[in-house]
């Protein structure tokens, strides 16, 4: 199984010990304080187990936050989807919960004038450090940087970082030759002025260098990093045991492989020259290395970020061809849940496992993308909901039942939520129920159905999605759509659809579009398909712009127990009618009959 | 007639000679180039004829505009709206136009190494002159500040400065009492540890002090600066000429009157202290007086915006009234539209003779508010037109003609466009013409209708007015929305809807609605209303979440000849016959007979 459901916790007794030991260790150094991120060199949202800092010493799992340990205090600073989370992980602990926002303002009270406060400078961006110290300017409280991890000195049974084989990710997929991408960015350096980009994203180097990797769960990074020259020469830095003589063949001459332990000099080596660094992404650290050696350091965007997000051709059709996958394991899955969900024995658990069977069907099938959220019932609210063996619940008719789920394949990576009516045969949703999916449908399809010139942002489209909540008094509390990257991150930027997300949209990108409701304590409602950013058709009569508009790549059919058909207009109803059949044309040869004729039902034409 | 339609420009050889006499002043003081902008030291759209300098030197007379004369070469840089309106006005000279980003790269192409290049510092913000700066540093090319303006110098017969008396804005129209606004402004200030703000905004300084004046056309503007103290106390920097006992007393003893010639030394008194500028619209002069004399500036936002913005309860009454006015005035106009429009006699300037001349019957008109656009075929298509002599066209029967105006009413400042079809009762609009102006109007009604949770940003809901068009492949290049005052600047910060209006919308605020559609050459479109943002009533079953709406102002018909009903949707037709009933029962009563009864067929229902 790519999903566990267990949780390796340290035990009450193991908190206290090694929280005692860190505030020695902080006595030592003569610091006020000690900040563990849920953060790795790399930023990621999976870090490797020998990353966990923060779970193995308090306890708190979830994928954001940042604890704060003081000698007699601390605190665990996370934002609303693991608000909850944290305060059940952390009962009976010391350790209060409080919203990112107030990090900073706690410590500047928290701590007397000239406090020293340490962190690790591995494991905090540039820009997020120059954040926090301006707001502990008026107590003069500073920031003293500590390698190594004082965590690392005391966690005995810390595991190795992780070391699995680089992959090559062929042409045929990645659409583009490394040598290519290389030359293009090294161009674009060039021009620049900038004589090295240091590779901190491992999205941006596995793409770059057309590699992949196992080094973390359910998304196909390798852990390290690299060196770009305006030459468009690289430096990988990894254990060369990594490599086969293929691998090692795929990367060619230009890309020279170097021990991890080299990678400070390399930089060092760089004094007098111009090196750019990611400057959301890169470890503080890289910066100082760089300054000490006397390079001049640029801040800046990260130059395969843009060319990453717009997929080529090849890429375009092998997401087609991986939702086609993806939408026959779903078929199997909705059929199944269809047939045996309301019979009392299917719990989340349980439909969590039936849908990666499914999923691994096709042995193109490399991992899931992400844990799948499975919530029936008031589950199903809990937007970021992850279950386990505690928190697993029985699917009931009545019940609403929100999967959220995704594979990542050899073709490209798909992300999908689907919201089914347990039961619906027997026991009609309430009004209430199809009433809010049906505005949550409508939401969907305006998004889906939205035209738009290039250079749009995706900020421009979110309300789109959520006008037909909020004519009711409604909303939801997350972005519309994430980018979405090819056989690699299933979150990536620039791109997105929020109030927040000011990226403009170009071709070839690929978005969620996945507006919700959720209802606290009851139920939670997702429709999410992935969309392909393409040129618009041409209208009737011709039109006068350049218009893009999305091209639905997810293939799975909407619970139309769900939906109050006369909600919809006439063009809605056309677009959910057509989606169908396009779900049933694209999946139905590869199902067999009884499933295919499932398929049938559930997307046939609104009556 | 608040409205004049000729222009006082230079002849071709007072042109010649003026640039002369300016390039030999230049020689003198040692500098390579002189920048004029078309502004005055408030950084407004209307300046007095004192200000006038570009137009005085160049001939160019638009609102927006850089001129930057060099010893052999001279350019204008102006934005889109401006563009063919310069080069008419600049035919023949040696005067090229440019976009305005490139100032910059021109100046640093044209420039030799460490030019100097001279300015007044009264007529640039900081902001401005620090990304001018920024540009242009490669090249070590220096801004020189130039007090007093050479070209005061030389302009021997400039007119005096504005002088006009100070008007009170009475309390029933303010709402709120200066002592008040003051109280609460300098409350702000000391949380921020700000020892006083330099009123720079003549719509700040009008508002913050319950007056108005006529320093300016269109905008009841009295052209002075200010300071308010952190302790709530005031200073006005005018001619105590300009004040009545009335209006003294009005002011009250709080507020300082001192003569202008007393500012740099009253700013000089800061000295030790914490002065808070307007970063984008104060002029960069008083930086430099407050730095030079050992003050510490603060660049931040104008704290009298957002609580201007926000309309009080006075003030929202205030502006139905206005609308209510207004709305009389454009029945009486598009009545007489209806049944002259098509004979052949009526051009644009009559046009907007007649529709002053209608809204002058109201005693409560101070001004307008704008020069009238008043665009028949493809004069309409040009978005900022203003009739000229030269320009004037003809109305004709089959014409589309757009009419954007608004008035100025102690109770508020009005801002509407219609657009009607010339004779169309016996001449049919084309089926393009109809199309599109249904267009529009399916996004005004969108943006009409919206519901948004407060915070939501004027951004987020622009695509709402855009959407129908960006269907068709059609758009406008322009924001769909601005903020207005309230008897002041029709055009008011920070609220806007555009792509680029970040700023939250609160309840209270104004703006207009107005999207449009241009075909160059053949018509233009647009239809604008002003909306009042305001809590929006509770849905059927309740909602979850308190909920912001608009409120339309503006009051009279759309052209019901222009509209295709087939393309409307139910909610679409029900707003628009809703609305049409609203003005007609608001306006009727106070109408003669026979243009109540035009009113009542304008407004009835569609069929």
């Amino acid at each position: 199984m790519f999903q566990t459901f267990s949780t390796n916790r340290p035990t009450p007794n193991q908190r206290k010990t090694r929280l005692q030991k860190l505030r020695d260790s902080l006595k030592k150094q003569k610091l006020h304080a000690f900040l563990i991120p849920r953060a790795n060199a790399f930023q990621g949202e999976y870090v490797p187990p020998s990353d966990e800092r923060l779970a193995w010493l308090t306890g708190f799992t979830g994928s954001a936050g940042t604890a704060a340990i003081l000698p007699n205090h601390a605190a665990l600073f996370t934002d609303g989807r693991y608000t909850l989370q944290a305060q059940t992980q952390l009962q009976n602990t010391e350790i209060k919960t409080y919203p990112p926002n107030l990090l900073a303002p706690w410590l500047a009270q928290q701590l007397p004038q000239k406090a020293r406060i340490g962190y690790d400078p591995w494991l905090h961006t540039t820009a997020s450090l120059n954040a926090l110290r301006q707001a502990l300017t008026k107590k003069t409280i500073a920031l003293i940087p500590q390698t190594p991890n004082p965590i690392d000195e005391i966690w005995k049974d810390q595991p190795d970082p992780p070391n699995t084989p680089v992959e090559i990710h062929p042409l045929a997929f990645a659409g583009k030759s490394s040598s290519a991408k290389r030359a293009a960015i090294a161009k674009e350096l060039r021009r620049q002025k900038h004589d090295a980009f240091i590779l901190t994203d491992p999205a941006s180097l596995c793409w770059l260098l057309n590699i992949r990797g196992r080094d973390v769960p359910h998304t196909p990074f390798l852990l390290c990093f690299g060196i770009l020259e305006k030459t468009g020469r690289a430096a990988l830095f990894l254990n060369s045991s990594r490599l086969s003589n293929e691998t090692r063949a795929h990367l060619g001459e230009d890309v020279a492989i170097c021990p991890p332990e080299s990678f400070a000099d390399r930089l060092r080596a760089l004094k007098g020259r111009t090196a750019r660094l990611a400057e959301t992404q890169a470890p503080d650290r890289i910066r100082m290395i760089l300054e000490e050696a006397g390079a001049s350091v640029v801040l800046a965007s990260d130059p395969c970020l843009l060319p990453k997000a717009r997929k080529n051709r090849a890429e375009r059709q092998g997401a087609r061809e991986a939702h086609r996958m993806d939408g026959i394991a779903l078929a199997k899955f909705l059929c199944w849940l269809d047939r045996e969900g309301a019979c009392g024995e299917i719990d989340e658990i349980r439909a969590v496992r039936k849908l990666e069977e499914f999923r691994r069907e096709e042995p193109a099938l490399q991992e899931i993308s992400f844990d799948t959220i499975s919530g029936a019932g008031a589950n199903g609210a809990i937007v970021h909901y992850k279950v386990d063996e505690e928190s697993n619940r029985r699917l009931r008719a009545g019940d609403l039942y929100l999967v959220d789920s995704g594979g990542q394949y050899r073709h490209g990576t798909t992300d999908i939520t689907r919201t089914v009516a347990i039961g619906a045969r027997a026991a009609r949703p309430s009004g209430e129920m199809r009433d809010r999916f049906t505005r949550v449908l409508r939401g969907h399809i305006a998004l889906a159905r939205a035209r738009f010139p290039e250079g749009t942002a995706g900020s421009q489209l979110d309300v789109l999605a959520r006008a037909p909540l909020w004519e009711a008094g409604l909303d939801f509390d997350h972005g519309t759509g994430h980018g979405v990257g090819s056989y690699l991150s299933v979150h990536e930027g620039p791109q997105g659809i929020s109030s927040r997300a000011g990226a403009p949209l170009y071709e070839g990108m690929v978005l969620s579009n996945e507006p919700g409701y959720y209802k606290a304590g009851f139920y939670g409602i997702r429709i999410e398909n992935l969309m392909l950013v393409r040129a618009a058709a041409r209208v009737r009569g011709g039109g006068e712009r350049v218009m893009l508009s999305f091209e639905t790549l997810t293939l799975a059919p909407i619970d139309r127990f769900l939906i109050m058909a006369e909600m919809l207009s006439v063009e809605e109803r056309f677009w959910l009618d057509s989606y169908h059949g396009e779900v049933y044309r694209r999946l139905s040869s590869f199902l067999d009959k009884d499933i295919r004729a499932w398929l049938e039902e559930a997307t046939a034409p609104l009556s």
